[in-house]
């Protein structure tokens, strides 16, 4: 991964993961306030499951695609372990992202599981996603010994993101479907996505001009980077919600809730719901 | 900020801050707990509602003030980030600074929107605060790189107040109205104000006598210091909180209650008002 | 403890321990979820009761074993602690040892206790497990020092996974009952256990060739393998977990159950049961 | 209190301390839980709170004998804190120990405030215990600069029972009147006390033949120690909880509650009384 591509492609990864969880949960949530104006034909019960197996699907796709692609691409392990010809690991590198990627795969198998079948608690699902975090995250602190300050230094501000969002996702354990919690780790996401691309930028400068990589002043401008790149993510997740409450909000104004009877049936579902969550 | 003016503004800043929270929460808690003595005279859900948006409004009309100054001000960076002509970053101290301001913007602006509309959740407020709080405490961290002990020892305590207020800001998103976090905030606002001062006074004495930034001795003394001025900020929010309760009493038994039916109505305003506490 | 059976035999414990927590909580899980099919035959609050003393007398007995073995076993201190004439204390590891085997002695005592008589509040039983996975992992934190490289890093991360179970026991604590936090308490404990053989191996490799203690690479590589032996861990969980939820499912699904007045009496006793949980 | 006396001192208050709340706390819990065999004859809310009352009163007395004492007792610094003719701070340990003194002084004002006015909340019992524990770990942390290694590290380990007294404090804001975390607390109180014997005994040995403070193995017995203390108070604070319990029983079942009327109205003040803890 020590190239500008490798560091570009899970950043795009985890900024549409993070565009996407501000849109799931702020479409949620503003139904649910609704639900006094029938807001139950925008999100069923059975359309938020549908959903939420297709997002556990393509976890699970992508992150096989990820496998793959760190053993078998061209210079890539092909599954062998030790080179017992030169008596030392092989591509530890890859393996280690493999790894990762294999966390994030169970964590899409778990999630799959729960929003299929019933018999599996709700929780498991954010249980599985902080574990895959936190191990992204410890497979990242021993992965640093012995480079140059700057490069431990962008690492290290990454390790707040992978952290932090692995610890929200533990609360959510705890918090199930408290909107606060869900957007704060969306929030994350998005961050933690425009900071893999900005570690491209520092260590593998696209331009040609190589940075300092030892220079004091570089490290506290990168310190201060990471605080903007949170504060626009910030406002990022706040366009997206208010944008999409709006939406909801004019819809449900414009075509009334259609028949009494028809609608208590739905509220009634909508409780289950919000229960559930 | 390399004077005894630069850490003086903001202490005086925290101070107020930590003067009027201490009122405002001991004031809506004495009202709270008088229910049945009708104190809903004092405070009605539409005037603490008016309340928060002005503090909102303050909040960022001061966070805008700071940037600019910092921007700005004599020797400030003018919005250039980098100094082609020296190859080096223009004022990153500034830029620091700026960017603190910039997230107690984000708190304050995040704040007149929860109180303003009604379609965002109320704990968003609380989350702002303690992301604006941390970043503070995140920057100050990285900030102290090749200082003299006494000077780096002088921020650390600072940093216990500033990441104490975090975490109890934080908390404060999962327990709501809790008036004992609320004092706790309020007591940690205080000192955080009155160590700024202090910092002023140790690295910038103002009668002349430097201090001996590597003496041991300085160094437990300023330990010891923090802890006094945490004991002076709990007396303070203390003497504050019983005059308020006293005062909020004996004005309610004074003038006692109208109209039943009046009052009832009222009662219920502030059953609403509680729960969306 | 320097020795390959060393490593194996606690690691065997724990493995059984992991085992024995997962079948036992998912079977009480999928009984109490399916209460409506007459679960209660199955696992009623008496038989729930005497599962959990035998668990309680299997931790007392093998503690006292284990701190018997320490003790008396070929060179052993045999009870003394100081050795006078060599001015030195005696046998340091095995009274270490002895020691860990003592808080899970009274994590036993304090459990049986709980579960025969009913004058003592149920948590205490988790926090006295909390108390001896905590006192473990503190012990072995200060077992470590002037070792090789690779030797700390594997004890390192076998600290992870204790003091992970510490926390998530202690938890428990207040969330009594949350089959979320007792499959990662069961998940952990199978960790703890295969890690144990892991270290045998890696610092006493049966084969014969040793493991260069002091290569970097190594030390990446057995991080990744601690991830990977958490994947498996959670693997062993997932596929117990179905297995029993489905044996308890076909089970009751082919006997329905008998008759209605008995059901009533035993549906009310279970409830009562999941409170006290 | 570079003495025996100076450590046995604080360590007698400790353990006195904790015995006292291991028998309230003990004895609270026996009569709740024991309601429907009257057991409010033997604790009434009232009788509760002139308990609480008095031990305020007793920590508020005793911890300005400590001030008066550190600052009058021979050798103290009589309240100057500079002195000017040597240039230097005048006996920094004893205002040290005067300012651990004045927050314990603090919490026992608030406690006497909260349980003698109705006015405050009554979490701020618990908080000002829990800031006066954690001002005591802070002090003491940098307390340790230069010393032998032992000597840190037998104060080390005093650390891990006083910041654990005060987030187990800290935690029953938000868990109050629990039983597991009112006797977890009394247990690392009397383990504090015995500690600071232990520690009297290692620094400064009464026998008269010192311990090496640079030995290894010194410091390895010593950690092993420390858990044997807390095995030790675990152990006391069960033996008082059970004879305490099977005495509120025994005594309860022998005089029958007297009548209905009477039982009925103190069963009320009970319930009532369970809820304000």
């Amino acid at each position: 991964m020590g190239s500008f591509k490798g560091h570009a492609l899970p950043g795009s990864f985890f900024l549409i993961g993070g565009l996407w969880w501000t849109g799931k949960y702020s479409f949620w949530y503003a139904t649910r306030r609704n639900k006094c104006l029938g807001s139950t034909r925008l999100a069923s019960r059975a359309s938020q499951r549908r959903l939420e197996v297709m997002e556990s699907s393509l976890m699970l796709l992508f992150s096989v695609v990820g496998m793959l692609a760190e053993q078998f691409a061209a210079g890539g392990p092909h599954l062998r372990l030790y080179d017992t010809s030169e008596n030392q690991w092989k591509d530890l590198m890859n393996w280690q992202h493999a790894t990762m990627y294999l966390f994030f795969w169970l964590a899409g198998a778990v999630s799959l599981v729960v929003h299929v079948t019933e018999a599996v608690p709700l929780a498991l699902d954010r249980l599985a996603l902080a574990l895959a975090f936190f191990i992204e995250g410890f497979l990242f602190l021993y992965h640093l010994h012995g480079r140059d300050m700057l490069d431990v230094h962008v690492h290290q501000m990454l390790l707040y993101s992978v952290f932090g969002q692995a610890l929200v996702v533990f609360l959510e354990v705890f918090h199930p479907g408290n909107i606060t919690l869900e957007l704060l780790r969306s929030a994350l996401c998005l961050l933690q996505g425009s900071w893999f691309w900005q570690i491209g930028y520092v260590l593998y400068p696209p331009g040609g001009a190589q940075w300092v990589l030892t220079d004091h002043n570089n490290m506290m401008f990168v310190t201060m980077c990471f605080c903007w790149h949170l504060a626009a993510s910030i406002l990022t997740v706040s366009a997206i919600y208010c944008a999409i409450t709006c939406v909801v909000r004019s819809r449900l104004k414009r075509t009334p809730p259609v028949e009494m009877g028809l609608l208590k049936h739905r509220d009634g579902e909508l409780e289950s719901d919000e229960e559930a969550m």
